[in-house]
């Protein structure tokens, strides 16, 4: 039941005349062959790809669940799934962004998550596999010695092995400086690894043949707190030299978890004892090394709530279209039929609509930042790529923290338009809500992203970075200023441009007195600032809109309308936010804990 | 794991000191005898009733599920719920508020009330089992011949048989004109039985020997739509005149759903093929005998997400006091230790304070209804009983709409309290939010209980009832207006009346136009009232709670906390909420379906 067909139109409308990818990427020496025919041929075949072999196991994977055989400590993953891998791999998917170096093709950063947010409709639980690979190429790619790179990256490159990111122990998430997992050092220059870690997604499974953990520890003698913590690679079985599999390595799965959602991805509990490790980076420097993967992991949720949006949003759309039930308030709709189909009340059309419009702003968020992505990497000029780096650290926090708050609402609303049928696990709307869940939790939660935007990237530098990104906020108002068909969008996007600036400074002024007035603030202050990047994407998204609406091509009115929705129903959301980002942490602070 | 204790102390407070029951019970010669020793008696028992019976069952009943036999039609319960059950009609908490003339204890439907959040904070699946039954009895006691009812209540009363409500079908749920079951009248004066329901909660289960079904079905010749809908009683067992088990009637459990929530409770497709039944109350009359129930339900259905807001919030509040995580951003709280409890930080308490004014407010505000309902029965002055029964038709939508999101709300928030730990399911923290997630949409989804609200309850009058409402509020707005220590209380209060009144009127006069507005507007027009009930009730505790703050008992310290919490940081949600509201259906309903 349910269907998925990926929106490669809205996906085109935002690569190609929103994004101008093709003018973008012709910038970039490494891309500029990358053109709208290759762009649009991935989005086709990732289209079927995702709809015909990933999607149908969405389901199933949900309702069977992962398995662990406690004697050989190996997991089964959900029937298809290793079938849906051989095939992910034997199409060439995992290597579609990485470096042609070590097998990949090269493609950019905003394609492939593009291709995510298909893989993320279609079974996020199933996807997480090869993404938590991909990031584990990533840190490989950029902190591992050149032996470690030709080793290990052309097997992640192929989906031959796959990845994990070892961070979290039972009484540390948050704050990795506590962590107790050690390494001690053999005289080969390797080391031997003991501790236990929790929570490691895909952690073990049936896949593959190999499993290459990232795993952060302590050295012997390393300062206390996060200054003494490294990275080190531990794989499942050490390979020998020419790549194939030699002796198991003493890392092992003692349990998965029962969790809400996400059954189909393995959620394990990892036992290291005198498991086989080697230093990725510099010793004590592992947080550092950690965090190029993280920062794209929490680009990479923010991208799996967008996937359950769409989805969540395309099955309740025909739901809505198809189910009868009572006539319309202002008169019927159907004579023909017992009762009018459901999309015409307003309040189920104010579900679809904002699960519509939190899908379509997400995704023209998303893939800008992605290409800011391949911008920072690759372009020729310097001053170009530090802005652009600077836009992506100011925006990453938020499109993970915002995204995945909406992708909740989204999938609950969406769930919603079913009515009863919405709770039956059959319908599949329940699944979405519950896989959608983590996603506000985990690589960090969303009031951790939230005190990483509002301390660290934006006050930190007394509002350098947004500034930036309010200066090209500015230079839109001021180009469609006097544009009236235009007005609808302009004036409520410069207000609440205006609104950003004093709200952030306030903020400022109080925090020097109290360093808990930016933790008191930060959650809804986050989210204002999601609407702004989402107010400008949609006022930029009404001007072309606007400008073909007579084209003949209905999609056009479709993004208006949706662009109107959002500044009708959604943008409000901001007047709630400042009062409460306003409100201070007195309210928050005064009572003693005993009295909470 | 996890801990469930009867906020004992805070129930007394709504019921002594915020509605003073025992003086208002007074004057309902029925219950003038209860007296505050009885009623903390009960808070007292039910307490340990509910922790040590219910609450262990809590989790283990939502991993086990419910089984059908699919040969026998019989459904197996979670281990335990049938001890559970034996345990709790020993005790005779079935009878609590029953009439005395079948066996009742008598007691107000106030303290019956107070005893539903109790049942609904340890286990609300298991509590769904007496709790359908207890709406059946409601029906019948109102509908009933006196055959049927000497016949039947004294066993729905005892405990010994429990009953259920069959009106869904999978073709009709909010639309109940449309449904199909059909009664054939038999020359004995009984009714043969056909047709499919479906969402049948408690609809077979092997926790007592017999189930009386409430059916929807439409006679022969019965006029199209709801009026031509009666309702029929249908036993599982046909009994005797004595009450001994005769035959097995013609009705049976075809199905049992996997949902999302609520595991331990059978959600029964329901399959009768001629099963005898007996009408009950008028033919063609049926949804009006089924509305005497679905009212009491409704406020059930708020008392539900009341009860897993409040447990939800007890067990965060453990957490965050243990788990220890980061250090205050306002310097070392914990100097002893590897890092401060992560109740410092300001988010972690804006979590859990939502749930705790979540709780709080719903407690004054549910039980308030509940008192309006023993009003409403037993006043012996006719016009106060008008008035009663005024406030519980306003106020019922309200609660069940406003409570019911506020729990979804309040049990994520809780969850989100946990970290990584809070999608684990040994936790139990993801369990509230799935199970509260149903009460969004049974017993009348939350948009239709906004359109009874807006639509029936405060347009169709011209506002009287919601008038009579605001007059309460005005009143007491003008008693505390010179007293300065309430004005931060007061003011927001008599804004937020003034706005409501015109916000009343606004869409009223767009209504005149487009029925279609009040669609457009009612869901956050109900979310708009219901905070005008929160702050009214916040308010007038926070005047108790400020007369004796300094009497040495913290508790009035912690509740003036929790009222300028919600002040500060939940109200604000009004902002948003009414411009939604203002912001009409032009664009909800511009795009064509196709468009959507």
């Amino acid at each position: 039941m349910g269907q998925y067909v990926a929106p490669v139109r809205d996906m085109q409308f935002v690569l190609h005349e929103l994004l101008q990818v093709e003018n973008e990427l012709k910038q970039l020496p490494k891309h500029a062959e990358v053109d709208a025919d290759i762009i649009n041929q991935v989005l086709e075949e990732g289209g079927k790809f995702t709809s015909d072999i990933l999607f149908p196991l969405n389901r199933t994977g949900d309702h069977e669940g992962c398995r662990l055989n406690q004697e050989t400590h190996e997991v089964t993953t959900p029937k298809g799934f290793k079938e849906a891998y051989r095939q992910y791999i034997e199409a060439g998917w995992p290597s579609l962004s990485a470096d042609p170096e070590y097998g990949g093709q090269g493609l950019p950063v905003v394609l492939n998550n593009a291709f995510y947010e298909m893989l993320n409709s279609s079974n996020q639980a199933w996807t997480m596999y090869p993404g938590l690979s991909h990031g584990a190429y990533e840190c490989l790619h950029e902190h591992g010695t050149d032996e470690q790179k030709a080793l290990y990256l052309p097997k992640l490159v192929s989906g031959e092995w796959t990845g994990t990111m070892c961070l979290t122990e039972a009484h540390c998430g948050t704050d990795l400086g506590m962590l107790r997992s050690k390494a001690e050092p053999q005289e080969d220059g390797s080391y031997k690894i003991t501790g236990g870690k929790i929570f490691i997604s895909a952690g073990e499974h049936d896949m593959v043949e190999n499993i290459i953990h990232l795993v952060l520890a302590r050295l012997p003698d390393a300062p206390a707190g996060t200054k003494g913590i490294s990275l080190f690679l531990v794989p499942k079985f050490l390979p020998n030299a020419d790549g194939s599999l030699g002796a198991r390595n003493s890392i092992f799965c003692g349990a998965i978890e029962e969790k809400m959602g996400i059954h189909g991805n393995a959620t394990c509990q990892i036992n290291m004892d005198g498991a086989t490790g080697w230093l990725i980076g510099q010793p004590n420097k592992g947080l550092n090394a950690m965090f190029v993967m993280m920062n794209a992991a929490r680009l990479g949720v923010g991208m799996q709530s967008l996937g359950l949006t769409e989805v969540a949003y395309q099955n309740a759309l025909v739901y809505a279209k198809d189910r009868l039930q009572m006539r319309s308030l202002s008169g019927v709709k159907a004579p023909d039929k017992p009762a009018d189909p459901i999309i015409v009340h307003p309040d189920v059309r104010r579900m679809l609509l904002t699960a519509k419009a939190f899908a379509e702003g997400g995704r023209a968020f998303s893939y800008y930042i992605a290409l800011m992505i391949d911008r920072e990497l690759n372009h020729p000029d310097e001053e170009v790529r530090k802005d652009a780096a600077d836009q992506v650290a100011l925006l990453t926090p938020i499109i993970k923290a915002f995204l995945t708050d909406n992708g909740w609402i989204a999938t609950s609303e969406a769930m919603q338009v079913y009515g009863g049928h919405g709770f039956i696990a059959e319908w599949g709307m329940e699944q979405y809500v519950r896989d959608s869940r983590i996603n506000m939790i985990y690589e960090g939660t969303n009031t951790i992203q939230s005190l990483d935007l509002l301390g660290r990237k934006v006050l930190m530098d007394n509002g350098a970075k947004l500034r930036k990104f309010g200066a090209q906020v500015q230079a839109f108002v001021e180009e469609n200023g006097s544009d009236e068909a235009m007005s609808e969008f302009i004036t409520p996007l410069a207000d609440l441009g205006d609104k950003v600036t004093k709200l952030t400074m306030e903020i400022g002024m109080k925090a020097f007195q109290n360093q808990d007035e930016v933790g008191a603030a930060a959650v809804p202050y986050l989210r204002v600032a999601g609407h702004l990047v989402f107010a400008y994407f949609f006022a930029r998204m009404a001007k072309i809109a606007l400008e073909k609406q007579d084209s003949g091509d209905s999609f056009y009115k479709s993004k208006l309308g949706t662009a109107r929705f959002y500044f009708a129903r959604l943008l409000p959301e901001t007047a709630m936010l400042i009062r409460q980002a306003r409100s201070g942490s007195a309210s928050l602070m005064a009572l003693d804990a005993d009295l909470i």
